[in-house]
């Protein structure tokens, strides 16, 4: 009776829009099962010089995982689906192969993240949950690497964004991509346990106003957790609060405590007040917090007014990515039986053909990105690499801190225009010679232009 | 090795914020278990005059079924939770009561949605996993509901988003969410499936380009589909795109066709050629679908414009909610042990004590709404009801197809004013006079202002 509509791996399948089942089918019955090449790819946004590539792990798992059960097959049957395509699916597996770009990259505009080759109905079935699965985790892991830039590398960053993400598997997501971009931890327990993220957590408002006042709440608290305590103390008056805090540290002896944190109001103006109380007190030590509408911006903003703050929580904006809240992406066919094709639809053109991006370094630092045909040679890095051969991972996975180390490297390696926070400078990758070429030819050969 | 991080019933206890256990075992270990009242709430915003409420249905889920495995229990351990806390997470089950507003109605900030009374450690540990269940929903619904409006009821809404949700969970609740609130269907066939919701679709850019040509696209796609069948027309030429569909139609000899959709240009005017192209060739029934960037400012000027276009695939800009991706939304602590209590920290001061919403109409258009303390009888309808006691479910929980039916009325009630797109109207319900009072009482006692 009652419902939540979990997405587990046996229901994943059909977590796909139904136009994909409805192509296939008919592909199926025309014998349309050659070889095709579909590229994931980003189109380029104001917003952002560059994205951190994040997701990829999970792509593969489903890929890997996939089939229909017979119970979805008659669901399927129901809305009239053929017999043969039924068996189709009753045997399906993805047996492609898959190229990309590492996860914790730094990935441009235009350039193919993921590239699948594969009979054409199945990198078909696959696109709907293949773009669901990559878009989100590159948005945050972009998003907290621009706090972590922001910050300088210097804040202690923890992902808050549980509550405000869009449904319990982006709460999934943000964490493990958050921690990519160069985030300390999460508050979400299950993503502690399931990917081995650091979890932080302090008290809420809630915990004050139960004890009525903030010294029996902080006692109790402080009394429980003498290692980690960190105190909130914008329930009724921050500096107030910070007094409290103060007072109940020494009348436990404490010699030490975590430190406070700060929920509301100028939070410059109070963490530099706050931090003379706690100086004054003797508990230099103790670390300031802050939380509530935190992003990169923010993040910046306080930086300029050395505001001392030692660490953000940082939950909505960052889960959501407030500020560009989805990627203008796609998948889209590129090859089909070893023929390039493309799309001219008005600013939704495609780039034809199987591909390979090479990156350009100059004195350690990124010069340059050429997207060109998969077989040309540059004396550049390749940036896509095959990860699944056969419906196979043929590659040994890094594991999450070594993306997030990666991550981290990767991001130190770009020029500071592209590491602007506000009035962001928008980079575009070369196309090579033979690319723009066969661009022409196909324009030709379908417009007559 | 490789691993997705579903979230499910028997994990879905840790999608919490580590704070809420934290929190609890202080309360655990100070007898701090009476009961609370907590209130799930929406602060105001500029972009919305008014919310519908959905996601209650998965709440009460949670709730129903929420419980610590020993798998949950040893990594907890291994946080340094404490024995008699694991004891009692080991048998725990939420025991309290939810009041709430239905799913469907018309929600204003500051009311409270959902109403959660439970010994204070219950409502605790539930808090991050509800705001996550209902903040969702609301936005999607909200975004669906204004779609519908911009539409004036008259076009045919289909939920394309669930590529761009943000990750799967999201994907599953914005079909929901958009089908309450007014839409037709989804592309989504897991939600077709799980929900019951009505499955669209037509076919991609891709099908086009791996026949190589339009017309052995539409042919193949026709001839398995005789009377489903829409023509994706943009990828090269939209007006050429609709003549060879008509051209293909008349080849096969069809009577009809379900329609053609358009997916980038100007669709005002491309919408008006092809309806031209499709008239002429005596396809008056073929209906004309848009979608690609489409949302309820586009849907009003398109109806401004009186673009021929009978219906929209709406995709990420209704699952993000692009315009407003988060809802200031809270669960704040307003009672505990029968002493109603509230926060005073700039702009999120809160509302005190357990409360009741009523609702007054005038000529059958909602008149005003009147927040006020349970025990307040009013001469309206009251909006809060009791739908689990003591953990259990203690209503007859409507349908989804009731539920949207009973959106669809409730916005009809609403006034002008309230229903515009663009230029909304902020409405703020009333506090009675004696919640005033009380508010007034708690200032002086805890700022002695």
């Amino acid at each position: 009776m009652l419902k939540f509509g979990f997405v587990n791996k046996s229901n994943m399948c059909l977590l796909t829009d139904l136009y994909e089942l409805t192509m296939a089918q008919v592909y199926l019955k025309d014998n349309m099962t050659k070889t095709a090449v579909f590229d994931f790819y980003i189109r380029p946004t104001e917003k952002r010089s560059f994205f951190i590539n994040s997701g990829l792990e999970q792509l593969l798992y489903y890929l890997e995982n996939i089939k229909f059960t017979d119970e979805d097959l008659d669901y399927l049957k129901s809305l009239g689906f053929e017999d043969f395509f039924l068996d189709y699916l009753k045997n399906f597996k993805f047996t492609g192969n898959v190229y990309a770009i590492e996860e914790g990259q730094v990935i441009f505009p235009n350039e193919p993240v993921v590239q699948i080759e594969a009979p054409l109905p199945e990198a078909q079935i696959i696109e709907t949950f293949l773009i669901n699965t990559l878009q989100h985790p590159i948005l945050v892991a972009t998003k907290a690497v621009r706090c972590y830039i922001a910050g300088k590398g210097e804040k202690v960053l923890v992902d808050f964004g549980l509550r405000r993400a869009h449904g319990t598997d982006a709460g999934m997501k943000a964490a493990r991509a958050s921690y990519i971009g160069g985030f300390a931890g999460t508050s979400n327990v299950l993503a502690g346990k399931e990917y081995g993220i650091p979890v932080f957590g302090t008290m809420a408002h809630s915990f004050i106003l139960a004890y009525g006042d903030e010294e029996k709440a902080f006692e109790a608290f402080a009394k429980m957790y003498p290692d980690k305590t960190i105190f909130l103390i914008d329930t009724f008056n921050t500096v107030e609060g910070a007094k409290k805090a103060v007072e109940v540290a020494k009348k436990l002896g404490m010699k030490t405590f975590r430190g406070v944190r700060l929920d509301s109001g100028d939070l410059v103006k109070l963490s530099k007040e706050v931090r003379k109380i706690l100086d004054e007190a003797g508990y230099e030590d103790a670390k300031i917090i802050a939380s509530g509408g935190i992003n990169e911006y923010v993040i910046k903003d306080h930086i300029e007014k050395n505001a001392p703050i030692d660490g953000y929580g940082v939950g909505t904006e960052l889960v959501v990515s407030a500020d560009l809240p989805y990627l203008d992406c796609a998948y889209k066919l590129v090859e089909y039986d070893s023929r390039p094709v493309m799309k001219f639809s008005p600013k939704k053109a495609t780039l034809p053909s199987k591909k390979q991006v090479y990156r350009f370094y100059e004195n350690g630092k990124f010069k340059k990105d050429i997207i060109c045909l998969y077989d040309e040679k540059f004396d550049g890095t390749p940036l896509l690499e095959k990860v699944m051969e056969n419906g196979e991972i043929c590659t040994d996975l890094p594991s999450l801190e070594k993306i997030r180390e990666k991550a981290i490297e990767n991001v130190s390696k770009l020029p500071e225009n592209l590491l602007k926070i506000g009035n962001e400078e928008l980079y575009i990758p070369e196309i090579s010679e033979k690319m723009q070429e066969l661009v022409e030819e196909l324009k030709k050969e379908y417009l007559n232009a």
